[in-house]
């Protein structure tokens, strides 16, 4: 089991822009039939914080996500409008 | 509904003394009657790097659960073992 926080921080003026980009990504991935868990959040305290909390089988069905025609397509036109670099951060859980 | 991401940074040498404090953590916050998801997972990078994804009703859920026995006797002794000061995100799903 292999669990991402993926953290994009966009600019304040462009939400509005990336919203349906982010629409459109979550509805996709969650098709995905290796997808398990795929959630878009957004910090409380910064309408800009977007965090995608996933969850798949392994290394490959993350692979496989990044290669699918809606990743490429939509993750460079939200990465557009990002006031910073992303951050990933891969997990396993602590207890089996 | 309140999302969190908790983060510890955990001395490397301090592992296995912090293990089954995060378990009982764990085990008895999933035990508190408003607590809707805790899971502590591990960075597949840094074994000191622990994640919990927290779901919570509202603020109140969350300011009770660190009110509880187990937070308050608990959390000091995990804390003591900090290589670095922990951080937390409070999120909101972005999709209702």
């Amino acid at each position: 089991m292999l669990k991402v926080i993926a953290q994009d921080f966009i600019r304040l003026d462009a939400i509005d822009l990336v919203m349906p980009l982010y629409r459109e990504l979550v509805e996709l991935t969650r098709l995905e039939p290796l997808n398990i868990d795929y959630e878009l959040c957004i910090d409380r305290e910064d309408p800009g914080h977007f965090i995608f909390l996933e969850t798949w089988p392994d290394r490959a069905a993350l692979d496989a996500h990044c290669e699918t025609e809606h990743f490429r397509r939509l993750v460079p036109q939200i990465d557009a409008f990002q006031r910073s670099a992303d951050t990933y951060i891969q997990m396993r859980p602590a207890f089996a």
